[in-house]
């Protein structure tokens, strides 16, 4: 933030507000606007955090975090605290004795939200401060109504900050993004053990979410979510694609632990493999070796995508293009999550971060194989987050 | 759009161009940045729809939406038609035959796709028209870039209109919005055969998950998603809460089917339940009963809002205040979707709308009662999509 010359960060993402203040934003951002919960985060790391949130969501926020300064605005949920009533005639007491008493608002206020967080800035002086607002989320209709709030404040794009912040991860971070991968990883083992002449996409989709699921419950977690892109035979998008001898089978998997989702891919093949398959597979492990032995503290993003790119070109696809080779994994509103391995791109890689490295083909008409892993940058490469063997695998019962 | 005087709609959230086009938008929406698509409605309904698409979703979108004008930007992801390729050199041929070469952007390319719309509106000689944008998701980043790009155009917000459009149904989206409100329904009745003595929150949502997938698999439907609010007990903030006898069990539950999610709602209690809880019950009950009369064609939405909240007052809670009781449902980004049920709301309730009506009692340190049902609005009054009786239910076995 100094470097960029911000005195701090609003932010108004449901995701960016859970990483920066630690807990869930709560059910009023359901629609997508802003001012359901606001996060500001002082660039000077001695002030505290502070969050406006809704009044429903405020008790297991302060429980969550509560070393953040909180600033409650009503929503249009009604709850009350009725413990010890016995009667209609004692509930109603219960929301004298709460102050819990008045109108509320169709949905959330924006208005007294963002009425709110004035009053917080101008309390600690930074009314006129400059700050930057994650405007790559906020909708154009909220962001003209803040600056109406915020008259004199410089409000300015503070995406960039917010994903540089991001992109190294807390132990925390690191933590569920590791259960997450070793989620998925046992999903495919499930997913495999189900591979027949005949299995469907569906079926194999199944089978992978209920290996994923009964990895995390032996764990003790509940996955917050898994997503799945499985491909069976030559048709990418035949949805009721079946296993047959020869067809190419590519699962793009990942889970989400407390919103942070892997991602991870491997390829398999029910019986002997067709030739050009075995052709394929070599050119993309020799590809993901390259990129793999670039993912080094101080190199650039762009590099690891220059020498996926020159294997590729080497293996004899003189106009395979892809625009990356792999990108940051977190708890961001998308799977694939800022920097990515991509043309050109200075960006450092770092301690800390985590990324996915991944070399596709897809070939409608032939079939999809797909290498990605997951990996923790460390101080000098990378710790694997992934166990399988990475090259195309044959299935044979 | 007459009315508000403009000559067409600009759309860039994933499910307003989804409800416009007919078809997904593609997986370059990940990130919910605006230009992954766009979809252009005209005023004019003898002028074809018109999209700007990524290359990776054109296939899938020509062939769900036929009669769109269809403009695609190259993203990332590299595919090629290798039909009768046997070798590398053969694959590396069908890249030039398909004319797919040269790079590809990191993600998408913003500022290719805002061209692409630029000149297609040039084309319809519309470059100076009044447009309507769906602002309320545009990220406050990409609008910028927008009117850059348009610089002649009149960018207007859209939503009203576009919200407007969306709340009256068609029949293939009431026939999904039924079928998503049957499965749930199907996933209650699972869900109260595992009532028991010691049943955990998590162990009602995996019953009512399962029964609602197994309907939806009976009528050929994979579910696009599900979401349940349930809660057990007194304290409604405890997930890991368990069945006691006379604990209330509350289940807020939908099902999305094709990205249309249902909603409904209803209560149980493991053995008989506490004084209060009935009271509390017919409270519920005759709100419900008092605000499903007034959904008809012609009433306003705030009038349904006034009666629900006069015959709580009736019945003893003079400081109980909801923003809303219920809401249209549909495709949305949000389960609930603009009209609500809320003070004041002069909205005109209109036949092929589908709203849920709801009663919620939320009582920390008691428990939770709710009663939600789903309805298509009729030329003459309602069609309940739910079946279940309304009230409280005891369980006993």
């Amino acid at each position: 933030m100094q470097e960029a010359d911000l005195d701090g960060l609003l932010l108004f993402q449901p995701e960016a507000f859970r990483y920066a203040i630690g807990a869930p934003a709560g059910v009023a951002t359901m629609w997508g606007r802003a001012g359901a919960a606001i996060a500001f985060v002082p660039a000077d790391a001695g002030l505290a955090l502070a969050a406006v949130v809704s009044d429903h969501a405020l008790p297991s926020i302060r429980k969550s975090a509560p070393d953040v300064e909180l600033r409650s605005h009503r929503i249009w949920i009604d709850t009350v605290d009725t413990t010890d009533a016995g009667s209609i005639a004692q509930i109603d007491q219960c929301y004298r004795r709460g102050g819990s008493t008045g109108e509320r608002p169709e949905t959330f206020d924006r208005e007294v939200s963002f009425g709110l967080l004035g009053e917080l800035l101008r309390e600690r002086g930074l009314s006129e401060a400059r700050l930057g607002v994650d405007v790559e989320f906020m909708p154009a209709a909220d962001f003209a109504a803040l600056k109406h709030h915020l008259p004199r404040a410089l409000l300015t794009d503070g995406s960039t900050v917010l994903r540089r912040l991001r992109s190294v991860k807390t132990p925390v971070e690191i933590a569920r993004l590791r259960l997450a991968a070793n989620a998925a990883e046992a999903g495919i083992v499930r997913m495999v053990e189900a591979i027949r002449p005949g299995s469907s996409v569906k079926s194999l989709s199944d089978a992978w979410k209920s290996g994923a699921k009964a990895f995390a419950i032996g764990k003790g977690v509940s996955l917050s979510g898994s997503w799945d892109y499985i491909s069976v035979g030559p048709d990418l998008s035949d949805a009721n694609a079946t296993v047959v001898p020869g067809a190419l089978i590519k699962a793009d998997v990942g889970t989400l632990v407390e919103g942070y989702s892997s991602d991870s891919a491997r390829t398999f093949v029910y019986g002997e493999a067709p030739p050009l398959a075995n052709d394929l597979d070599k050119i993309l492990l020799e590809a993901f070796a390259a990129g793999l032995e670039q993912i080094l503290p101080g190199n650039t993003f762009g590099a690891v995508h220059r020498v996926v790119t020159a294997a590729i070109r080497r293996g004899g696809l003189s106009e395979y293009h892809r625009g990356h080779f792999g990108h940051s994994v977190g708890g961001s509103a998308g799977i694939e999550e800022w920097p990515f391995f991509s043309m050109g791109n200075e960006e450092l890689i770092q301690p800390g971060m985590v990324v996915a490295l991944e070399t596709p083909f897809y070939g409608n008409g032939f079939g999809a194989l797909m290498i990605e892993d997951q990996f923790l940058v460390t101080s000098d490469g990378t710790e694997c987050m992934n166990r399988l063997p990475r090259g195309l695998q044959k299935i044979m019962y």
